[in-house]
């Protein structure tokens, strides 16, 4: 039987693995910094919390898991012989696994409310699954890092979040553009036009100026129904340029009647005030055309473009007003980011930009030649490793060349020699795998030599 | 709707997070120290990887995710009418959750055995999910921590295993007895008195011996089939006290005639003197009655109890040789150890011994006595935090004593305070929590006192 995996999931391999911690560490280090507290989900939820939340096409996307023991006892013939898969799946299935983390977020804070102190800061860092088409970087088991916090609507929140992309994004030495946005704002664009219910497609079409030049954006929104005259109210919008605080300037013309979009504009001018006060390593942008989600966010939204490579955005978030109303609390204010592992793990490799501490592996091998130069070794060993020294020996005297070779594939700095002259004298060889270079020391240096670097 | 989680799972809140991950962080620490590299496989596993791997019990204890789409089809009336439940679940679902670590570690080590270099020496911690009944202590969804080396069998990955379960308990404070058994020396005994197929049944008597007396093992060894003659020449070996050395002279009396029996003498010999000289902090003992995974372990068994809590053994492992032979990669000898992150968790827990730092949250929080104060106050933040403090500001200019219950909350050490005498002079109050201690500081000592600390 030749073994395979469950198509669109993944083996980690020590090196992968290495470089995804140093990915997970870095993110989990600046949420801890920014007082975000841990707290893990279980991986499978009642379905009956999952289903409904991500529209019609979540639910089938849904990987739901088969109850134990006589799942098809009480079912008729009539619907067992209907063959309505998606029916039965709901009388077979009673869990699912979880799909992203936001809606078991939702569901926690509900359920522990009584235990929790608002503002509550929470961060998260699981796999999610996804019964979508596997492609080229898509997946159907992969990490979601969230950070978010419920019970406050103060928009120093929303400066703490650029803040927290800023740092991450510097830890890792990839340059960033940090749009923002505001649901208000473009609400309030449409609404002021006279078009209220065609907001998405004004920013669907706004989002193509690059592309298809004005003209086209025009002709894309007459397309859409749009009237003339709400097309040339539009026209400064689309065309905005300048800094942010100009382009703020222009939108708040255009919005003069719209007390909504007035509150999205004040609300943009203190978020990108207080981060750019703060002095941000990455450039933060007005970015109109930022419609990330935008059924679901009620204030800001944030997304996070890397600038060297060629790929979708890699950090995204947002304000959302009742996230926990779907379980019984409504008026629960919440903003929150989150980062995307893969992506950011395709970047970062594009750009080798891993350290070298991300390659995992010992510090120092030592070779075995011999049940007696080996005892001595382990002595030694243990020595380093009660001072914290990551160290292995060879575990048989095999071949020379076999263990240089073991060292050499697990990248080893250093190799440690006790033949039998150094065992006759008590010391070891020790070898810069970079250098070639050779030393013979004594034990006591040879223990300092690493807990002294 | 009031929403609820599926039995057997749970949720973690920041305070369980936080001891968790002092857990699982010794434990990886350890495995790092030793030399062995992280690894991770999917959580779902094709149902043909896993079937037939944990016997019956096993199979039925398997949760099965259904296949997407339309599962039903090509599912005859007869098929479906049958309700032969466990037969169609084999057609509804191709694929399962992880039941143990160790089915998909062999399952990697055969599909990745070309990139890997052997011995291969890895850990792993990460979720499995069993569908069994719950109860206190025991969940549908739990985390196992493991490390094996596989593609050697030399036994200084015994001893290397015995001193990382040491260290790994020392770290936590917690006292262990550390026990060693070799399956050679149980089949050497049963093969010795002529009852080589009784090999369980002895050693399950055996292990009753502090419970029920000499009389009541006998007894039951009588009343299992064994022969008078065969329990004579047992009683050696039922009476067996001493020390390790001396009670394995009297084993080796015992089996003489057997090779295998006087091969596993000898192994034990080695991995008690060699890991006895290295110098343990706890006690590590000869136990004939270790019987654990009896079928699966082929030379050593090693078993760990805590000796201040009553519960079940805390981590536990064993030499196996033909783990990939399932999958087709047959003769690859391995050795491993696994860490029962739950029990550990209840016995730090019942003997109090988390760590302050344990806790988790803030070193310092900012209370927020108005938009100009908090301004100040995020640059002080923002400086904090580029020197690798963790700290926070209150977001709104709530009540003193709002902000005060957070910090209480939240078991902040510090509390830094801005008021607008404060702000006048650009100067922190800083409170001392603990103490209720309060000093007035320039905003460079201020940052100076924390990262100085």
């Amino acid at each position: 039987m030749k073994p395979s995996i469950p198509k669109g999931t993944r083996d980690f391999t020590p090196v992968e693995m290495a470089r995804r911690n140093y990915i997970f560490d870095t993110i989990r280090g600046v949420f801890r910094l920014f007082g975000y507290s841990h707290i893990e989900t279980p991986s499978m939820e009642n379905l009956s919390t999952l289903m409904g939340k991500y529209g019609e096409e979540g639910d089938k996307l849904l990987f739901k898991i088969q109850n134990s023991g006589d799942y098809m006892s009480g079912l008729t013939d009539e619907e067992l012989l209907s063959r309505n898969s998606l029916k039965l799946a709901s009388k077979f299935c009673e869990k699912g696994l979880r799909y992203d983390l936001t809606v078991p977020f939702a569901r926690f804070v509900v359920m522990h409310r009584e235990e929790l102190q608002f503002p509550f800061k929470r961060f998260q860092i699981q796999p999610v699954w996804r019964a979508d088409r596997p492609q080229k970087g898509r997946y159907r088991e992969f990490y979601q890092c969230d950070a978010d916090v419920v019970g406050s609507d103060s928009l120093l929140y929303e400066i703490e979040l650029i803040q927290m992309i800023d740092m991450v994004f510097s830890k890792f030495g990839v340059r960033v553009a940090i749009k923002l946005n505001n649901r208000k704002i473009l609400a309030g664009i449409a609404e002021s036009i006279g078009q209220a219910d065609k907001i998405v497609d004004i920013t669907v079409a706004i989002d193509k100026l690059d592309k298809i030049g004005l003209d086209g954006v025009n002709a894309e929104l007459a397309d859409k129904g749009l009237p003339q005259d709400a097309i040339n109210k539009l026209q400064p919008i689309i065309k905005l340029t300048g800094s942010n605080s100009q382009k703020l300037d222009t939108i708040a013309t255009v919005l003069a009647g719209s007390e909504n979009g007035l509150k999205g504009v004040e609300e943009c001018r203190f978020i990108l005030d207080g981060a750019t006060k703060l002095g941000l390593n990455n450039q933060l942008e007005l970015d109109l055309t930022l419609a990330r989600g935008l059924n679901y966010y009620t204030g800001a939204i944030f997304e996070v473009k890397a600038l060297d490579v060629e790929i979708g955005s890699i950090s995204g978030g947002g304000r959302y007003d009742n996230l926990t109303g779907i379980f019984g609390l409504p008026g629960v204010s919440g903003v929150g980011i989150s980062f995307g592992a893969d992506r950011i793990y395709d970047v970062l490799t594009q750009l080798d930009l891993y350290p070298k501490e991300a390659q995992g592996g010992v510090k120092v091998l030592f070779l075995n030649l011999g049940e007696q130069e080996a005892a001595f070794c382990m002595g030694l060993l243990a020595q380093l490793r009660a001072h914290g020294i990551s160290a292995e020996i060879y575990p048989d005297a095999a071949k020379m060349k076999k263990q240089m070779s073991y060292a050499n594939a697990g990248a080893v700095p250093y190799v440690a020699i006790v033949g039998s002259d150094e065992l006759a004298q008590g010391v070891v060889t020790l070898k810069d795998m970079q250098t070639g270079e050779q030393r013979t020391m004594g034990s006591d240096p040879f223990v300092s030599f690493f807990t002294e670097k």
